[in-house]
């Protein structure tokens, strides 16, 4: 398949860094919450050994912030989520599993609480901003929901710590994962958070403002020019291989938390008001049946996974690979995909039932990351 | 700018027809409700005048289906709209501006009433299914909101009910505008309606179940060939030319169904139990400030319209304009725009702040389609 056009209108949002991400060559796009988000500039596999070796900076205004603000912003912040958020601190960030009153996952943003009336939900690919306007309009709650002008700006890769320290000064090295402290832009104060969509480290910068998006972009090339800083955006090879999900990729409405591996998130028992809690008290002790694994797919490179490739064990189906790409430094095939517990213990041999045929395949507990191993 | 390429994944899911759109050498693709929606196969202005002089059949999928089902399926799909739904009959589909507390449009989806207790609300780009079922659960409905496995499927064109006929007998001409009767494909009972995204005639088939989409697709194409029946899409140049708008394009939630010019699908008064409803009794009385407009913009072609353009008038901005093309068929470039009342008036001249420069510029209460003229 000849790879398509994008046709770019205004429903599909232009960002504060538009104009450089496009002078940065940006090759393709993808459309995520109505917004373009960068996927390639020199090639998916240049990109990646650049991000595991030296520092870039993402355009990932498309994370959109939906802000709850209000004397009911935690109760409401609480309702979403079965994460446990009652002894949140305020310089904190969590990344929160959001579920229906069925226990789907309806989305799973990093939540930043600003002030005790005051939470910014970093949303993936879902208008999970129309959920929380239906329930704090129906539950006559006392919060304001919107979207407000913040654009999440992500400096990741090894060196990221040193370009942030550049601009933003020595202080920034003592903020911890999923902490943040607030930094000053050209007098402007915005929030700075490690984290970000890779596991090379790094930091997220709550651009507050689309006039600062350039400014900023700026800034952190000229403090990276001899670090060859340069643009890129979430890896596909390097999620896989850090098993970070991607909703609506290797989740949907359809699973639960704890199939998608994020029970370590949801502290069901405890997340009071939560309205999905009734539907996953059940699941939270007894486990799920299925769940999220990491898949080596043997052979040649994988074409793009763009639909559910069947897993196949003992001749029946045990599963479904949601994304694959072929990875350089492991020399094989990741993948992620949801295995039935019949099939999902470290080192299970399956088939996966690709395009390009059969192939064995091996599914593992661990994230490639942390499995040592060729890299 | 080049023109970017998009990459695929599953969460920009494959519809029933895609390896039959990619067969008829779809050139280029939006993402729409997180699914592909083909925009050009010759050129814009190629498939433009095949559209206005034969028939096409076009993968509309992406206009997803929320079912709403179960005894409060009618109180729940009231709340929606200011339009008035107590008198739909089972044969009709309206067109529904839906709107949130503040009356501001959250998506203006065409709903088919199928039953007393059940409704497929046919959506636009945004996640109405969070919205919904944000409302049905926290006001305690008896109503279930889901997805079906419902794709339509648009046969547009002036030769569009010669197509259908052939392909469902000669019942199909006797369904008027925005009703619906049901046919039969190979045993499968479906709902086939006169209705489509463009102002040449014909029908939409909701494809009940992804297994029917090739064999449906190819049956027309069958049935077709002597009539150079093509694969199709909306058309950006005669959807601006006939007014059809498109939401996230040419409004959103900052914008109220009567700055549409939606307040003809609005009885506000009668709607009782629309959750909008009280923040839209006074527009709806008094009317909006600001209008959807057809504005024409003199000059050679603008380039495509991906952010607002500013409407200048008496030396101030008066309005945006946010969808452009150009006309061949006008000789003119056609444009969607909101405008103030001061210079809503048709044939007022205004100026357009083109990426091209500044444009001398003309507006129209009208659509093109309705205006004679060149064509
Ligand atoms: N602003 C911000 N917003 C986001 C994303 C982000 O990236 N940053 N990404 C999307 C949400 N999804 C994720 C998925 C994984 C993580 C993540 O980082 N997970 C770590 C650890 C999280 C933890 O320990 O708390 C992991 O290893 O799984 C963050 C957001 C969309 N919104
Ligand atoms: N299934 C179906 N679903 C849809 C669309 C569609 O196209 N058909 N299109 C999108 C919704 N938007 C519109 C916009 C305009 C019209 C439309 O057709 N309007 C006619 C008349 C409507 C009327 O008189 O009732 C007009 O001239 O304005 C229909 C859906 C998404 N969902």
């Amino acid at each position: 398949m000849q790879v398509p056009s994008l046709s770019i209108s205004r429903r599909t949002r232009k960002t504060p860094f538009s104009r450089r991400v496009q002078e940065a060559g940006v090759k393709a796009y993808t459309v995520y919450n109505h917004m373009l988000l960068p996927t390639v500039f020199e090639s998916v596999e240049e990109d990646y050994k650049h991000l595991k070796s030296k520092v870039q900076i993402w355009d990932v205004s498309c994370e959109r912030q939906v802000e709850l603000w209000g004397p009911d912003a935690g109760r409401l912040a609480q309702m979403l989520t079965p994460r446990d958020l009652s002894d949140m601190a305020l310089n904190r960030c969590y990344y929160t599993p959001m579920v229906d009153e069925t226990g789907g996952m309806l989305n799973d943003p990093v939540t930043t609480k600003l002030a005790e009336d005051k939470y910014w939900v970093s949303v993936a690919d879902s208008d999970l901003l129309f959920w929380i306007k239906g329930l704090a309009h129906a539950f006559r709650l006392e919060v304001d929901v919107d979207e407000p002008d913040v654009s999440p700006f992500a400096i990741q890769g090894p060196q990221a710590e040193d370009l942030v320290a550049r601009v933003f000064g020595e202080r920034i090295r003592s903020i911890r994962f999923f902490h943040y402290d607030y930094v000053e832009f050209e007098g402007q104060r915005m929030v700075l958070a490690r984290s970000g969509y890779s596991k090379q480290g790094g930091f997220e910068l709550y651009v507050d403002g689309s006039k600062w998006g350039e400014p900023v972009w700026d800034a952190f090339m000229e403090a990276g020019a001899d670090m060859d800083v340069r643009a890129g955006c979430p890896n596909l090879i390097e999620r896989i291989e850090g098993q970070l999900l991607s909703y609506g990729n290797d989740m949907t409405r359809n699973n639960t938390p704890h199939e998608c591996g994020l029970g370590k998130f949801c502290q069901t028992q405890q997340a009071i008001g939560c309205v999905g809690r009734d539907a996953l008290l059940r699941v939270a002790v007894e486990g799920p049946v299925r769940q999220i694994r990491s898949v080596a797919i043997d052979g040649d490179p994988v074409p793009p996974c763009n639909e559910l490739w069947p897993i196949i064990g003992g001749g029946r189906q045990v599963g479904t690979i949601s994304s694959a790409a072929y990875s350089p430094d492991f020399r094989t095939n990741v993948a992620i995909g949801m295995v039935r517990m019949t099939h999902w213990d470290d080192g299970t041999k399956v088939q996966v039932d690709t395009p390009h045929g059969m192939r064995s395949a091996t599914v593992w507990e661990t994230p490639f990351c942390n499995q040592g191993g060729p890299e």
